[in-house]
């Protein structure tokens, strides 16, 4: 058996992940591969971390890239902040609520469901009725930007009835950083992941998290060991908050993806550079001109209030799914999305992420799709 | 805060891994970024599991990357074929064999350790002992190439007196793969993980395993899910061996990581075309040149059978450790590993792995210590 190099097509990617990478963070991606524990590389990581603060909006000590995807940041917080037999709350209103349902339960924790209709969101009344009714839980977990239905779920108050009753607020964010309005901090939000394919626009491969100081108190209180070794956080902080310099205080965990960390680091310095704000407002008046784009073709959203990074349409009488998408593939070049879960053959995902989130794309999506509609 | 392009330096990597990765494959990471679903990236996924498989020496349907670093494999492979409650039996003679101890009691494994003097190996008369000690041992753990003290353990004969017991052979090649002889199939090996960053030369980030038929056969007959959701292989094969094609048969579980993908696809690309027997040989023939070359400088080798790809020495009186290491760090831009574990302070370790291990790198790090510690 013998292989040429790979060729990999330029495609545009509006799918719900991943975005297109922009070349300065493809050419990070490929500069010289570190030690782990090279100094240099430590400055990078920590560079990384600071900047990840910034866009997630905290001053969270353990803000760091997970090793894995974004399903690894959720299962990372899960594994920390759960023991079993602990009660939690889980919104489940599209995939990654019920996977977060299910990534709970793995870990010993009896999960109490707050079910709502896929493409639909909470309000505070219907939490804090949840949140009375098992005043035990201990944590309570919803997902800010549902990437299978393109529901945005407003986050500001929650952490009030939340905390109140002594549990945890754990958000899911995996589509919604560096795109949507997110204030950890000041929305009080113990613990959060996202991945780094969707606004960000880097490639897949780490799941940023990051855990506050309820979060802290509660892992350092726990009777049983972490079941991960991978996620522990225990052992993950003395690696990425151990200290700084020559691997001074640093104990080694496991093997960091060292060229994914550069290439987080420039996509972080992108979003810097543009303003974390300026990027936000892009991806809003992005989302409303393709909005009345598709209204012009008569496409309507499924969720009732949409995510900007993530548009969720359904798929018009007659319409062939499949095929429309693959002559985008074919005839563009341009990856959109299938539904997921109860919305296969029902939705298309429309995804305007990071740097894919201009003029150019959402006028050359609108223009694909009339031709193939017409 | 603002930050430049991170340019991080060009090392030679000679410590534990990652190693030194060839322009090649760092071209191969930045090319462009497809979707996780698009056929062209299933077929770079299944070109890659193929070629896994032939340098592992296997046929296993599910060979595939695990989507983190070496010690995601260990934990795939733990939480996959143990149940809570299952006896194993784990040999323990330096950091990864502990480690896999702790990754297996995290699985609620009752684990008997078969220790071993660090840097030692076993015999299978100890092997054959340790498992009529316990006979209700369902898997039977082993590092064939111990990172932390340089030790080989020879794997053949091993299969036969576990399978006999009715275990799993489940073995650790993290610093063999690519660079020692390695037969899954001859060998009987029901269970294998191993890291990109070492004698492949990919940076770090995807974790190689392999499963055969017995460890499908343990995983369809368990009771209890899996605890790892991200892990979970009886999803993971749905995408990974689901079928080819426009997406067909694939049932999407997590957003791989797209461009490490394309570089271990090449890392492999070049190995094959390197020729796997001759890859071997190089990697034997540059560790008896470094073996002579130490003798002259009175260095003397720790394990009493050395890996190929890793050279753990003792460090001589005088020499202080951590200035040895600093000067080769910032005279040569030479990375060699300090000892883990109970070598701390008592060792080095210098890899020769995948790219890195050539005449050059070899003369260079023996000058450089010639020179050092003069």
């Amino acid at each position: 058996m013998s292989y040429l190099t790979a060729q990999p097509a330029e495609r545009i990617l509006l799918g719900p992940g991943p975005s297109p990478v922009p070349q300065r963070v493809l050419r990070a991606l490929s500069a010289p591969t570190l030690g782990h524990l090279d100094p240099q590389y430590l400055t990078i990581m920590d560079e990384t971390c600071a900047m990840l603060r910034e866009v997630f909006g905290t001053k969270n000590a353990l803000t760091f890239p997970v090793s894995g995807t974004g399903m690894a940041g959720m299962e990372c917080c899960a594994v920390n902040l759960v023991e079993p037999g602990d009660e939690v709350i889980v919104c489940v209103n599209g995939v990654f609520g019920a996977r977060m349902k299910d990534v709970m339960e793995r870990c010993g924790a009896v999960v109490h469901a707050l079910e709502a209709p896929w493409g639909e969101g909470y309000t505070i009344e219907q939490i804090t009725a949840k949140l009375d009714q098992h005043p035990k839980a201990k944590v309570f977990a919803i997902v800010q930007a549902e990437t299978s239905t393109g529901a945005l779920q407003p986050l500001e108050g929650i952490a009030d009835v939340v905390h109140a009753r002594g549990a945890l607020l754990l958000v899911d964010a995996v589509t919604s950083l560096g795109g949507h309005e997110l204030k950890v901090d000041a929305w009080g939000i113990d613990a959060i992941y996202s991945g780094t394919q969707k606004c960000l626009s880097c490639p897949p491969g780490l799941s940023p998290v990051s855990f506050g100081d309820r979060a802290l108190a509660r892992m350092d209180a726990r009777k049983t060991k972490v079941q991960s070794w991978y996620l522990d956080v225990s052992m993950l902080r003395k690696y990425y908050t151990g200290g700084s310099g020559a691997g001074g205080g640093r104990v080694y965990h496991h093997t960091a993806p060292i060229n994914m960390t550069y290439a987080l680091r420039e996509a972080l310095v992108m979003v810097l550079e543009e303003g974390l704000d300026a990027r936000i407002a892009r991806h809003a008046a992005m989302h409303q001109r393709l909005r009345a784009g598709l209204a012009d073709l008569g496409l309507g959203y499924i969720p009732s209030r949409s995510l900007h990074s993530l548009n969720c349409i359904r798929i018009p009488e007659g319409a062939n799914d499949g095929a429309v998408r693959g002559r985008l593939l074919t005839e563009y070049g341009i990856e959109i999305g299938a539904g997921l879960g109860v919305m296969a053959g029902k939705a298309w995902r429309i995804g305007l992420m990071g740097h894919g989130s201009n003029v150019r794309n959402v006028d050359l999506v609108l223009a694909a799709l009339r031709n193939i509609l017409k």
